[in-house]
């Protein structure tokens, strides 16, 4: 989990983007996942004043800052990191994986400046702006469709930084009924089968096991306990007195 | 890692997309990611029908099948899995952080089919879509924005899907020079320094462990080695004959 004073040795650098819409998106996925830093490289004409004049994300776009090359832009990090959509093209730099350059990245973060870098929507990274890196970040995108839209590469890229491997597994487990409960719903179900016709009036012994297996299977969450015994207990009453109506509040 | 049996057991469920270029963007992402079966449930007006006119994704959008329910949607999957960006609204269902999440899904996808349900951008899933649900995912957004750009969210759920935790921490690494290569480079630097007066013609062993150690926290690349040994070389050679051209190809 990275901390607020490593999400801010981050730069995120756009480099030569087109697309205003592009820009807002990036700085929507970094306030996103909290990092407050984007640099902006040679946009398009007016693509970066077009992006700060549209709604969201307000606070990363208003703070960007505008350079005129990627020297500048990284001049205070000491690992520069380049993305790319291509697998063989640049040999000159180590490529790594997302899941395996994210580690070292976050590595860095906790001392020191990173800068990753994003080429132009059409181009990506130009030779020239590669030189810069220290090595290249690739997504693991389908050998079909390597190019990812350059909003989704960002937020793909960023979520991989702020990923909690050790997520707690257990978040938001419905607790489940205890064994009593669904012993009692077993019973009950097992007396509405026979009231039915399903089963035969005498339940011999692996019909029981059937039914109970059954039920275990179910996984029911402790909440929903009462009213299941609820529902069983009406359907038996019911099957038992068809002429009548229902006993109120049962 | 998901096999493509198992990308194609995944419907991602667009319910009532407002914004063509969202359902265009989902489109794309699953491009990339390498899944097949895209949803759409009750589009805004022609937002379907614009989304499939504009380049890009284009095989995803052209098989997305569309539907006027959730219901419809979701028949033929196993678990059904709805994605919010509110912590606290809809306790009713379980709950789990995306790296939780996508571990249970990754492993259903092995046998059955599952249902990705993604909201519209302005109101999310309604309580009625919600009731078709297992259980809820969320992105771990930031809490001072946790309202994410729909093509953006799609493009982070399906990467955390087919993200492989044990991609190998050593692709792309740089052989590094050889300690030989690397003494060379250490004598023909020192004797630049020497040269240059840099440092005291007599090099006491301190400075010689100083540049041993200088050279060798460079991690110099194995490629690199020559180079280097040419360029220290050649300037021993220029500082030791001042009046002179430099020697043709040193």
């Amino acid at each position: 989990m990275l901390k607020p004073p490593e999400l801010d040795r981050l730069s995120v650098v756009l480099v030569s983007t087109r697309n205003p819409l592009n820009i807002g998106a990036a700085a929507r996925a970094m306030s996103n996942f909290g990092f407050p830093r984007l640099q902006v490289v040679s946009p398009y004409e007016s693509a970066f004043r077009e992006a700060r004049s549209a709604v969201g994300a307000a606070a990363v776009l208003a703070s960007a800052a505008q350079h005129d090359s990627v020297a500048s832009a990284v001049a205070h990090c000491s690992l520069v990191v380049g993305t790319t959509a291509v697998r063989t093209r640049n040999l000159r730099h180590p490529l790594r994986r997302l899941e395996d350059g994210a580690r070292l990245i976050r590595g860095r973060l906790r001392t020191s400046r990173v800068a990753l870098l994003f080429g132009s929507e059409k181009f990506g990274l130009s030779n020239d702006d590669l030189s810069h890196c220290h090595w290249l970040l690739r997504i693991p995108t389908s050998e079909e469709n390597i190019s990812m839209n350059l909003g989704q590469a960002v937020a793909v890229c960023l979520y991989e930084l702020i990923r909690d491997s050790k997520a707690p597994a257990a978040a938001g487990k419905t607790p489940l009924a205890a064994a009593a409960e669904i012993e009692r719903i077993t019973q009950m179900l097992a007396e509405a089968l026979r009231e039915s016709g399903f089963l035969d009036r005498r339940l011999v012994g692996d019909s029981a096991q059937r039914i109970r297996r059954l039920v275990r299977r179910l996984n029911l969450p402790r909440q929903d306990a009462v009213m299941w015994l609820g529902i069983f207990r009406q359907i038996v009453w019911s099957l038992r007195h068809p002429e009548r109506q229902p006993p109120p509040g049962n």
